[in-house]
This record gives C-alpha cells, structure tokens and sequence, in this order.
C-alpha cells in the first residue's frame, strides 16, 4: 500500500506514524508486546492475509521496533521480538486503550489496566515525569524544539497565544475569528 | 481506501484505530487539537489530495471527534472543530511525539512540549492517575474487563502470567520455549 511519505515531515508525530501509522503495524505490535512472536501466531491472532502480514513485519524489523530471530534452521523458522525502540512504543497503545475504552466500549471494557498486585483498575493519564502535573492544555504548550525549521516556527508564531481557536470559541462563540490568509472553500 | 473492519473487535486499540487508525487521520486530529478548523488550512498544512482530505474530516465527524459547523452560508463553508472526544484522544498524539522525538529525530526535536509558564521541557510519561505511578510491566498487568468475551478470556489465560515470553527470553536466553498450539509456520 502506497502513500505519500510522512518521512521528511520535521513533525515527530508524522515520523512515528511513518513508521508504525497503520492499522496493522500498531496491532502487531500491541500482540509483540503482549508476548507473541511467531508468524502463525501473529496470523491467528489478527486474521491477516500472509503476504500484508509478511510486509507488515519487515516494515516493523527496518524501522528498528522488531528483530528477527532465527529459531530453526530446518526448516527456516523466524520469531520477531520487540527491541527497546518497540517497548518504547506501549505507551501509545496504553493511550489507544484508554481512549477506546473511553468512547467506544458501551457494553463495559473488554482489556484494561490493573495493578498488578492489587488488581485495582489503572486509569492511565500523561504527565510530566519531573513534576508530575498533567500534562494538558493550557498548563504545558508544544513549541517548536530547537531542529524546528522555518516552516514550523511560522507554524506555531501565527497560533495564537494560548489554546486554540478551537477552543477559544467555544468558549466564547461571540469571538470573531479572521479568515485565514488563503480564502476557506469546502472542497467537497 | 477500504481496509478489514476492526470495529467488531473487541479490543479497545482496534477500535480506536477503525475511527482514527489512518495516516491522515492522525495528523488531521492534530492540527485540529492545534487550533485549525478550515478546510484550506488543513489541505496547506497537509498537503493532502482535497477528496482524502473531506473524506477524512466526514469519518472523523462520523466518529465523533469533529463537529461541523457551518460559518458561511453563501457560499456554503463549514469549519471543524474538535468534540470533547476528539480532545480526549490528545494524549494519543502526545505518546505519538514523545516516541518520535525519543527515536526519530536524530537531529533534534522539531517539536517539543513545555510547561507554558517556565519553558521547561516536559517528558510525558503514563501514570496511573490514582498513585501517580508508572503503568509499566510487571507493576501493572492488562487483563480482560468486564465485557470481554471468550476470546478474550482465552488469549490472556495462555499468556505467562508475569511479562512477556520474548522479555523472559532476553533476560534469560536460556528459557525453553514451548511451541505454541499450532505449529509455528513463517509463511512468507
């Protein structure tokens, strides 16, 4: 499947999804996280077609989140393992998780979170690590980082000050907001 | 595009992604939690094909995680802002960026998140927002809720019970493992 490259976008969340932004790749990782490694059992598990499965896991290896370990030599028998750049993913499924469990489980959740040792429900929220504060708007803001290029400093030099537009007139939905510099046109 | 429908899964990630789980998607729900809400300025700042870019704003709206609201009635135009479901999948997008920043941005972060008041960079980290603690394994363990079903049931009761198969394996590569049900294949 074929689409435009997300690769050269400075953006680290365009980069991410590069990399891991497709339906598959995040399930399979979900099931490399939860212990499996073996093709067949990544095949039960999500009901994929071979061949997509196959290149699914390839991307997975190249872009340094899954190895591949020979198990059996005869015949050729590979299992794929998360590396530490694959574990470093959980969190994005832990967030994944906890937003569909929010919106879109109205019989109950069917996975979730526990302490392990007390079997307490977990609900998992972001925060800063050093402070502990969560981190949410307007108390933490995404600035341009010092690799942000032109495109990205003016990117966020016309955001207005604090929150969003969005949220601004939602707030107050007297504001008038300005029409953007090229002229709005619903294209379809 | 068409793709096998996740939305009869039961788990929560799956479902999630049969709503958002699409490039374009993604990176749409971030400029709008950014503050944009035109069609003109998400295809500028995309450079997105227009009919991917309204087919994706419609199912967002299906889903819930955008309102349309018409700002102009001659000519029609419509603008897009985020629901409270579409602001609650915010941290999806702050994991999003802390993996990417963490592994893909060798030359620094172009976008980074900072406490708005004193500058300072913020390292997002999940936690259990009743004690504050990292969910990581083994502390905290996922398990089937409520709602789930016997499949559900089934593929956590095979599980080892405490972490993965493949991080036993890397912290003792001498563990035998047993071959799962059926017999490990790599089809391709």
């Amino acid at each position: 499947m074929q689409h435009k490259s997300f690769r050269n976008m400075p953006c680290p969340i365009a980069r991410s999804l590069e990399r891991v932004g497709e339906w598959w790749s995040m399930l399979i990782m979900r099931d490399a996280l939860f212990g499996l490694t073996r093709f067949d059992e990544f095949q039960n598990s999500l009901g994929i077609a071979p061949n997509m499965l196959a290149r699914r896991l390839n991307a997975l290896v190249e872009a340094g989140l899954l190895e591949r370990h020979r198990y059996s030599a005869h015949p050729p028998r590979d299992e794929y393992r998360p590396t530490q750049r694959g574990r470093d993913f959980r969190p994005v499924l832990i967030a994944l998780l906890a937003f569909g469990n929010r919106h879109f489980a109205p019989e109950g959740a069917s996975v979730t979170i526990v302490d392990a040792q007390t079997g307490v429900e977990a609900e998992p929220v972001i925060v800063d690590r050093a402070s502990g504060r969560p981190i949410r708007e307007p108390e933490f803001a995404w600035v341009p980082g010092p690799a942000a290029g032109e495109r990205t400093r003016q990117r966020y030099a016309r955001r207005p000050p604090s929150g969003t537009r969005a949220a601004a007139a939602q707030a107050d939905p007297r504001i008038i907001r300005k029409g953007s510099p090229n002229e709005p046109r619903r294209k379809a």
